[in-house]
Parts: C-alpha cells; sequence; structure tokens
C-alpha cells in the first residue's frame, strides 16, 4: 500500500494469551507491577474465576457489581471503594461491563489496569473511557485508562453463547476494516486492522460450526488487533452509521455492525484499491466484498436492516444524521444519494450493485 | 499462521514520515514534550539540518561529535555537558552513531529523545543501548533509551550513497525476517516483520534502479518495523550467524547479513511452513528462498562470504561459536552437520541443495 505522510502513536501494553493458566499469569504480572492489593472487579459469569484468583492474591475488595454502560454513580462509588481501601490496582474480570468499570475508577485514581477478558469486545485495547449519566453517554480518550496488561485465556471464552460470539467477532472484523479508510488511518493500523481480518476470517467460521479452543484463541487475537487498530484509527464511517442507526432507531448493536459493513466496503473500496486488494487478499479470497458476503452466509450472520426491526420510512432521518456527523475525509464524498442508496440496499439485504457517487 | 501461547509488550512510540517538513514536525514535538532547552546532537553529514532547527529552536548545547559504536568516554563527556547546560530533552539527527549517543545519555538522565534518522538503521525503533569501552561493546535494553518521537523526513536519505542504501535495507529485510523464528516470535511480531517485508522488497527495487522519494519513503516505513519486530522478538539464528562472522573474521556487517539470510531460510523455512508461505507471498512469489534470490539479483546484493573476504578454512571456528551462541529454539534444531553445510554455502555463493537436519 503507499505510504503517505502520517503521524502514529503506539501505546504501551503488554498483552498475553496463554489458555489455562489465567489465574498464574494475572498473579504473575501483578507481582510485576507491585499490585499486592488489588480492587477485583467481576461480573455474573466471572465471579468463580475472581474467587480462584482472590484465594491466590487476597484483594483489597472485591467489587461485584459492574454493570452495562458504567452509570456515573457506579463509577463514583466504585472509585469511592477503591480509595477507601487503599487499593493499589485493578484486576477487571468480564466483558465490556467489568473493563469499563475498572477504566473509570482508573480515570480518577491511575491506577495500572490487569484487564482478563471474557468476551471478544476488545475494551482493554483501547484507551477509550466511557460513564452514562442521566442516559447520556460521555466518552473520552485517555492513555491512564488503557490497561498496562489484557491476560487472554480462551477457556474464559468458551461458555459464550455461540451467536452471541459470533456476532461480536464481526462487529470486530468491522472496526478492523473500519480503520482502512477511517480519520486517522495511516499504514501502521492499516496493517494491523489486515492481520486482524486474516486471524478474524478462519476463526468466525470455525467458531460457527463448532466450538474449538483453537478458534477461540485466534479469535481473541484478532479482536485484539481489531481493537488495537480502531483505537489508533479512529471512527470510520461504518461506525458513524452504526451509530446513528442504533441511537435513532435502537437497533442491537453488533448486528447491525453485522449488516451494514458488507455496504459501506461496497461503497468504499473501488475509491481504494490497494486497500480493497489488501482486504480480499486477508479474507481469502479476490474481492473483499463477495468474500464478506461468503462468510457473513458461512457463519449465519443477519442480512438486513428490515430484519433488525429498522422502520423504512426512518432512512431519510438516517442520512441527514449520517451526513452531519460522517467523517470529512472518507474516500468517498459522502451525498444524500449514495448514503441513502447504501441504507436502502442494507434495509433489504439486497446486494447493492451500483452506488452513485 | 497459527496462535498459541504468547507475551508481547508494546512499547509506546510516536514515529511521524513527513518529507520535507522535519524542522516543523521536530518543533511541534519538541513544544508537545515541553522541551525547551535540547541538547542537540549530530554528525559530520547532519549538521545543516542541526542548524536550521537550532535557528528555530535554540539548543541548551550542540553536540556535533558523534562517534561510531558510542565509545565510553564520548558517552560520559556528553552526558555532562548535557548535564551542565540543563538540557531538558534530546534530538539527535543522523544514523547509529548520534541515536546511540542519545541513548547513552537517555540510559543516565531519563531525558526523552526526539530521533531524526538519516540512514536505515533503525536503532530509533529499539531500546536497546550499546557503549563500547576498551574494545568491548556492551548492550543492553532498557526502555527509557527508546526514543519518545521519530520523525522521518525522506529527504534527509536522500544523499545516502546507493550501495549503502541496498545495503543497509537489506539488513532491514533480515531484522524483520529472523523475527519470524527468533527467541521471543510471537504473531504480533511476526505480523510487523511480514509488513516491514512488503514495504522493503519493492522500495528496494526501486532504490535499486534509481532514487525517487516514494521508495525513500516506503523504505523507511519498512526498515522502521524490522526495528520494531526485531526488538520484540529478539535475536534468531541469522543474527548469532552475522555476529559471529562479523566478530571472527571481521567481515562488513551489512553485506554479511545480505549473504547469509537467504542461507537461514533454506535452512529454517521448511520447519516453519506458514510463515514460510506469508514471508513468500510478503516478497511477493511463491517460494520465499527463489524470491530473495531474485531480489538480491536485482538490486545486486553481494553473493558470497568468499567475496567478503571470509577465509574458507574459517568456517569450523564459525561453526562451533554459532552452536554456543544460537537461540535452543530454532525451528529446526542446529548440528555441527546444518551449520557446516549452511557456511559452505554461504561461503561459496552456490545455491544450497539439501540442508542434513
Amino acid at each position: 500500500m503507499g505510504i503517505r505522510a502520517f503521524t502514529h502513536d503506539t501505546l504501551a501494553q503488554r498483552v498475553i494469551l496463554d489458555t489455562g493458566r489465567v489465574v498464574d499469569r494475572v498473579l504473575g504480572e501483578a507481582e510485576r507491577l507491585r499490585v499486592s492489593r488489588p480492587m477485583l472487579i467481576s461480573t455474573e459469569g466471572t465471579h468463580q474465576v475472581a474467587e480462584r484468583l482472590a484465594v491466590a492474591l487476597p484483594p483489597a475488595l472485591h467489587w461485584q457489581n459492574a454493570v452495562q454502560h458504567v452509570p456515573r454513580e457506579v463509577a463514583d462509588a466504585a472509585t469511592a471503594a477503591a480509595r477507601k481501601a487503599g487499593a493499589d490496582g485493578l484486576i477487571c474480570i468480564g466483558g465490556g461491563s467489568a473493563t469499563g468499570l475498572a477504566k473509570a475508577v482508573a480515570l480518577e485514581t491511575s491506577l495500572p489496569i490487569i484487564a482478563v477478558p471474557t468476551t471478544y469486545a476488545a475494551s482493554e485495547a483501547t484507551p477509550v473511557w466511557g460513564i452514562t449519566e442521566e442516559r447520556t453517554k460521555t466518552t473520552g480518550v485517555d492513555p491512564v485508562v488503557l490497561p498496562t496488561v489484557v491476560v487472554y485465556d480462551a477457556d474464559l471464552v468458551a461458555t459464550l453463547p455461540r451467536g452471541m460470539a459470533i456476532a461480536s467477532g464481526l462487529n470486530a472484523m468491522a472496526h478492523a476494516v473500519d480503520s482502512l479508510w477511517a480519520p486517522k488511518s495511516d499504514p501502521i493500523n492499516r496493517a494491523l486492522a489486515l492481520e486482524s481480518v486474516r486471524a478474524l476470517a478462519p476463526a468466525l467460521r470455525k467458531l460457527a460450526s463448532g466450538d474449538e479452543q483453537h478458534a477461540r484463541e485466534q479469535a481473541l487475537y484478532g479482536c485484539y488487533l481489531s481493537g488495537v487498530a480502531f483505537a489508533s484509527a479512529g471512527s470510520g464511517l461504518h461506525h458513524k452509521i452504526c451509530h446513528v442507526l442504533g441511537g435513532t432507531f435502537n437497533l442491537p448493536h453488533a448486528e447491525t455492525h453485522a449488516v451494514v459493513l458488507r455496504h459501506v466496503m461496497a461503497l468504499n473500496l473501488p475509491a481504494v484499491p490497494n486497500a480493497a486488494d489488501a482486504l480480499a487478499t486477508a479474507l481469502g479470497g479476490e474481492d473483499a466484498v463477495n468474500e464478506l458476503d461468503r462468510l457473513s452466509h458461512d457463519v449465519g450472520a443477519p442480512h438486513s436492516l428490515a430484519d433488525l426491526g429498522m422502520p423504512e420510512d426512518g432512512i431519510p432521518e438516517a442520512v441527514d444524521r449520517i451526513l452531519a456527523a460522517a467523517p470529512t475525509n472518507n474516500p468517498v464524498p459522502l451525498t444524500s444519494a449514495n448514503l441513502t442508496a447504501l441504507l436502502a440496499t442494507a434495509f433489504s439485504g439486497e446486494h447493492m450493485a451500483v452506488v452513485p457517487h
């Protein structure tokens, strides 16, 4: 791919993948970071692992009340509790809710985070935090909330329902693909994004056809890199569209990503032929859109926004909102016409034929 | 490529490529890092750029005496001068000597480094320092010596003699390829190494056939990633061999790398078929060794250790030293027999036929 002027920030992080050894590895990292009185954060499905860890390294406190979207009052209560207990580090075990709460506490206390993810959400790979107050989510970027260490153990994602694993993996792939043209896209985050796609595509097929440890490891690896790439490249057209659709029509997050991605690819890829070729190769074929269609079919992804409950007469409103929010450096200039066509085909699930530019 | 258990440390660094804008970009970074009294380090070929920078940002001192291999007395004198002048940051403009001296000063002072490379040495991408005392070079790894920012400007490498640019680019490719099986090789540094090869192969061909800005930018990008990958994966068999040959027979550094690499590939690649396929693709063909041979031919790389002045009767001694130094986890177990065969073919420049395992 052509190299032009760029500025790339690589963020420091240790990432470990070691299936079956999560407790040992977290203990080793806590020792290395001189964390001896951690605040342990777990969620409903992860208390058991947390208990095993707590036996080996008694925490200053064990917080078992991480909830979705990090409500302000929970963030404040957790931060106060961490301070009161004299915690010297944060160990979060769970999905986006556990990681998100640890980040909210780190934002106030600067305590280092050891993140143990149990889903494919990839929040652990980003310095993005979010706190919800009066139904409004405020987000921000601060290097202090990036986990110092991430410990992946593929056994911890083994109990995820298959449909959720697939949707979440496709969501990760969307993070990676959108990095190819996002506002801060550069050769390094594009290379990481393509490596993510190379890992995710075969991993998702294997996850769909029956679980196995190797597929889970490969999916965790691919998700991790999708988070790294996305955090570096920023939010591209795909994410702006999904954000508008989710916020305006309350559509399900991961499924919306799964439906919309191929339509954004069909619009943008002709304008970035090098990225299009590299993405096709990463997906294992000649044409990236065809390959994504094959993959979506193979893993049983949803096909249309109609199926997800979007009202057809909502398209004009969505187009206006997307036009207002979309990156100004999208490789194809955005117009009411091409966005309307994009949403219309995504709504019906028909393959996009020609998109007016 | 298969994912197994791994531990990967990503080091924080900002990297900028912006041809023609080096002075502006360094000023901007100095301001961001609150460096207002830098120690400026330049070498014979780079005083002019340093002067332009010094006009815009008057340095606390301008050190114009960076020499090869960082002699201890120079390192000590520079460190004392930095302290005396009250420098609050280091800006080094030059190749390995300038970067190496800045690292030696940072090792003692913890001052942040803004590195402006003018060769393809890639020291700016690693936390490795080296200081030479009584003809012995001591090296070490310390995150404090990793430049905080690297600013590449392809105009600064335009005056490099073509032969030196090619040799140095092949050296970088050797760093990348050796990362595929080095002791701390992991999926992430392998992905960065392969991206480095994808950039370097076409860039070297273009550099060989006549200089042009785009080729220099692509070569700088590829070299940078080779340094990142190598710093992460550690020294593999290839580097141990070149280190022994250089130290024992005083062979020229970059040229030795250029000769030896294909023979190490011929030995190791059959044992790592996934890496072999990925490397062949990165080099633009079906078979990695053939592709490297084609590239070496196209860019006029040296062919044999004999041409570089190695004595043929030195092979047994070299084999013993390599056996003592080589990584124990090389994909092919190393023996006197396979190393002797490897060096014999590298000596003669004949293509390696079959290497006994």
